[in-house]
């Protein structure tokens, strides 16, 4: 496994494979690895033929208030999940190495970050994405795998993959999950014992929206309303946003059709924990779905 | 030659080329191309084993009362221009197949806009940009070639290039002028004989501009005076600008060093017209040029 450090090194190193006719597989990630990650490294490892792992805690997505100095970085362990998994080339850059002083450029979009965690963050996906236009420069992967934890980000790199004509796949991974329906994220480290204990209700309140959805209730306000009431009497959670938005545009839905998107980002402790449900009308699920609607408590969401 | 319409035809047809290990030399263009255009092609045959023009009218770098609609689109002399020159590949998109409804993504850049044409022309830039990121992915080339008579241009494209890793070479190729000066565009069709008459005056203006520095004027206010007294008793030629400014950042300079460029807009009827001059101090030319300094008067700016 190789681990670079420069961006001519990995762009080397990746042109190295690609004229061996290899495809390239990309998991474009922040590093402080979890399972989660080693779910699409996974699934990374099937899609091409060689590897490509980027650990990068990119500040372009980071606000001034947030959490980027303390953002948790544990190289040596991160390294040592990319070996199990079979990684074929690790790029770590420094951060000035990514973002020089003269750095002026940069992407953004009109429409989807003004949603959700747009709306918290601004700026964030204009970091996203100006991050991982570079990566895809800098690797030219086949394909890139991203996890459905972040769904607003996977929506916004695939509309930036057709909107800039990138010829890259995108592909997505479900979210891994712990066995109390947290679901897997860096962040989750910096929550107490406490904070543990209350963290899944995120996972509870996408459930009770999602038996609503089921049961046929159309009317967004009354799902958000179902979600709002898991965090009562919860002092530690304190939700930022609680949305039933449109699948594609993530705009508000007035009523529900036959796809919606669950959505909420909540406050534990210092930790601001994201999660998200995609539902899909009964009918539409056999065409949409390959794998069987449950597969038990471990994966609730699935 | 090949003329292909499709993004998916163009990108299949490099693929090819590149799958043979050739490299790809690119010369993206609006079409209506001139003696400048030719230069470049010329250019670009030399870059590369294989040449790629592409013929676009971007309607993202026209502003809403510009001459998107009047823009000449001679598609049939454009491409015996391109046989003559010896171009493999033109691609010729319409506007829908570069521009989906759905499209909201956008590269933009945080200084070097805010100069010069940038401010006549909010947006340009950023259409400018978005376009030929686009062309970039699309075409992949390892050289693509650019005309110094858009100078802003070539310093945003460049400035993109590096920002964004993309590992494209961008070669500057020289204005090219008519006997009486006038740096040759698309746009100078747009003028009667009384305008053409009047054009020659930007050029006349740079020269005027390039003397005062030739004999160690530092104040730009000079120079700009100097540069504007150049349309006194014009009525047809009304300058947008007359600027002085750092070679690197546009930004308009209080004292000249050793280098700076003389750049102006000038409305001439219904054309708007540009020009601008790279000086570099005497001591700093033997090393900057490559070739003579004067050719005579068909490049006296070259």
């Amino acid at each position: 496994m190789k681990v670079l450090r420069t961006i001519s090194e990995a762009r080397a190193a990746v042109r190295a494979e690609r004229a061996q006719d290899k495809t390239i597989a990309f998991v474009p990630t922040m590093g402080a690895l979890h399972e989660g990650h080693r779910s699409l490294l996974r699934a990374g490892r099937n899609a091409g033929d060689v590897l490509v792992l980027s650990l990068f805690v990119n500040p372009m997505q980071f606000g001034p208030a947030e959490d980027l100095a303390g953002y948790p970085r544990p190289l040596e362990r991160d390294l040592r999940m990319a070996e199990e998994e079979g990684v074929d080339i690790v790029f770590v850059p420094p951060p000035e190495e990514m973002f020089r002083p003269t750095a002026e450029t940069f992407v953004d979009q009109k429409r989807l970050p003004n949603h959700l965690c747009g709306l918290s963050r601004p700026g964030h996906f204009r970091g996203v994405l100006t991050v991982v236009l570079k990566l895809f420069h800098i690797v030219a992967p086949d394909v890139a795998i991203f996890g459905e934890k972040d769904r607003q980000q996977l929506l916004v790199i695939r509309r930036m993959v057709e909107d800039l004509d990138l010829g890259v796949e995108i592909r997505s991974h479900p979210t891994v999950r712990e066995p109390s329906g947290l679901a897997r994220s860096s962040r989750n480290a910096y929550l107490s014992k406490a904070g543990r204990r209350a963290a899944p209700r995120l996972c509870k309140a996408l459930l009770a929206g999602r038996r609503l959805l089921d049961r046929g209730v159309k009317d967004p306000a009354k799902i958000r309303s179902a979600m709002a009431n898991i965090f009562k009497g919860e002092p530690l959670a304190e939700p930022d946003y609680i949305a039933v938005v449109d699948a594609d545009t993530l705009e508000d839905l007035r009523e529900i059709g036959d796809r919606a998107i669950l959505a909420l980002a909540v406050r534990v402790e210092k930790a601001r924990l994201i999660d998200n449900l995609l539902w899909e009308a009964p009918a539409r699920k056999p065409a949409a779905r390959k794998a069987p609607a449950s597969r038990g408590r471990r994966k609730p969401l699935s």
